[in-house]
């Protein structure tokens, strides 16, 4: 049985990572066999240049507080480490003694736990090496949805039914750009905002369809024309036919991140040039665009209790494999009622590297939606509390036969 | 004593513009002479079109929902009637034999209340006119703070709360644009994120003090070297020493409003257009930029109990003060106490038209700050439920002595 713990977080915050992380520290110390509960600072970053910290000097109560706090406590990296990088991670465990090793991430950080595994087992270092999920992005293969997804996609709904609001008083075109470079899960957790007929978001883009201009534009129209208004609710990753991004089209330019991917996150270009375009092609005044940006998975005070529960319970679960002698893997969501889920151990190579994109049942068949089995699939994970918004009814009044009509 | 009542709200939605709808629509209802409560559907433009809906054939149940959801339900316009305008909103309300007006919105709705009362006067139509406050801009003069404003305030907190959070997790230069063209009260919001020493928002530029961009870049500089990231908190209003908007001058290019005002709100140009000064006059890489746009007026899930509470009050206040014949005016708040406050009717000429600014000693002395006083004002109108974040105490651990350094 381990003795020694070490912990990290890798890729992007999330609302609940940090209750994954409490989930492993508070887990952890109730093995009487535990002498250590490690965390390092940056993510696999924080291991290779041996910045740990020891969590077993945390108080319960700070760790609670912290598990409430959105982002990664422990500080990320955007590292993606190779054999050689995932070489000297091992090296610093080794000299730690480390022999359970918990990284909470996504599908780029199971494939790091499966390298320093086998890194472990060729230098013949017994090691259990547990891969704890977490992603708004959804993408995990094999997973029902990951930690962090469902509080999003929270953010992401009242984001949009709040907005929906706002355009109902003020009427015109609104976009808003939601995070997604390759699925679509976050994008199309707009859906949930509906509540009464007409309700937007009207368009729902995702990038597992190709997305045309003129196809958008002649949607826009339609719906302007059916409703004097349209809410649009367009992922990041959008891309032509080709495969290359809305936006390198549209600003014949772009940024490049370390890993070659499109810049997608943190500008408001994509929003800005569709709006242009609304307002070029179609001749429509009103069109304001926004990109939900960082708020979406850093927002205090938008969470989810179900991703709060579960984000705990995959941390403690992973503990418990790693005493228990499961076996190195990744800890799974499955959903094995409506709604109740279980946490297999599932093998690292199954989760590894691998992107999930949205089920085909999922997107509507014009491809400008959703389908209501998304809703079904979506609506239990964001909590029993959703907030419910309400309109007035209306019952016209007479009209008083002045008008003159010469003011409007 | 009135019989006949017409409520209606204009310009910017708000979380809590419903708040005081309902209150109006309930406490009319107390009052036995009171036949009728109509609403003008989309603000102004609603009456002069005589499209009026009967508030006394809401239930309870649902005017309480309305009440708690944001946006403006009885729709709202842009307009900003001259007198011809409100000569045809006089001959509407006349005609229906309405005999107490209350307009829900800004300084710019305080001035339709007025020109309306005086041509009430002129015909003399026995009418009691009076404005409910409401802006997120916080700008009325005269007021201590207006309803609407913390709920945004505590949207901008929040989001910056999560911000300095996720920046801290993985470091870089971060700038947030926030609305106000005129007054930065908004933007002085995101101060009230901090809590550790270190916490961004790190720069604060408020519309009331000239931008420079050389000194925005020096400002950035040094806060990148002294924390290695960056936090930044800026209006959409700031301009520079000759009055011209930033987004203006950076672009080259602007598109203007109906009122002849550039557009600011729903592009995210401002923020981008600062993130590249930074990546390309300072040689940082990692520099995202957002624009918090439509969800700091309308999110549904964030607003402060001491919000709703004050927008109930000021439109339950409202009907009072029509009822017991205290004549036309504004239902002000002034702070009594720390905290309370009383609502008081002023003179409609003492608001309209005029636009509050943020008070000198709000802000700090070198420009890109606010200054304690400004978190005393603020910190008792966002609610006692103010969420807290919480880092981890991060007692480091010896190191081991192997590191090769050849990976980092």
């Amino acid at each position: 049985m381990p003795h020694k713990i070490l912990v990290a977080q890798g890729g992007g915050p999330t609302a609940v990572i940090n209750q994954s992380l409490a989930g492993v520290a508070l887990e952890a110390r109730r093995f009487p066999g535990v002498t250590h509960v490690y965390g390092a600072r940056e993510g696999v970053r924080g291991i290779v240049n041996d910045d740990l910290i020891d969590l077993g000097q945390e108080t319960v109560a700070n760790l609670e507080a912290v598990a409430a706090t959105p982002a990664a406590a422990l500080g990320s990296t955007r590292d993606k480490p190779d054999r050689k990088y995932c070489q000297e991670i091992f090296k610093v465990l080794k000299a730690h003694a480390i022999d359970a090793f918990f990284y909470i991430g996504g599908n780029d950080s199971s494939d790091t736990v499966r390298i320093v595994a086998e890194e472990a087992k060729t230098a013949d270092h017994g090691l259990r090496a547990i891969h704890i999920p977490k992603t708004i992005d959804n993408d995990l293969v094999g997973f029902d949805h990951t930690p962090g997804y469902p509080s999003a996609a929270r953010f992401v709904a009242q984001a949009f039914a709040g907005a929906n609001l706002d355009n109902l008083a003020l009427k015109g075109v609104y976009v808003a750009v939601v995070m997604g470079r390759h699925a679509g899960f976050l994008t199309a957790a707009s859906a949930l905002a509906r509540k009464y007929p007409g309700d937007g978001p009207h368009l729902i883009y995702v990038p597992e369809r190709t997305f045309a201009v003129d196809r958008f534009l002649a949607d826009v129209k339609a719906t302007f024309e059916r409703h004097g208004r349209c809410i649009v609710a367009v992922s990041e990753g959008i891309h032509d036919d080709k495969g290359e991004a809305i936006i390198t089209k549209l600003l014949g330019k772009t940024e490049k991140d370390a890993h070659g991917n499109v810049q997608l996150s943190g500008a408001g270009a994509l929003a800005d040039s569709l709006c242009e375009q609304v307002k070029a092609k179609l001749g429509i005044s009103r069109v304001r665009g926004d990109t939900l940006g960082y708020l979406q998975r850093s927002f205090v005070g938008c969470v989810s209790k179900v991703d709060q529960r579960e984000a705990r319970e995959v941390g403690e679960k992973a503990v418990q494999y790693a005493m228990l002698g499961a076996g190195d893997g990744s800890v799974a969501i499955r959903r094995v009622g409506d709604y109740a889920v279980d946490y297999p151990l599932v093998p690292l190579e199954t989760v590894a590297g691998k992107t999930r994109v949205m089920e085909d049942h999922l997107i509507s068949a014009e491809g400008a939606d959703v389908t209501p089995a998304f809703a079904d699939y979506l609506r239990p994970l964001l909590g029993a509390d959703v907030l419910e918004v309400a309109r007035l009814r209306a019952a016209k009044v007479e009209k008083a036969g002045v008008l003159s009509g010469d003011v409007t």
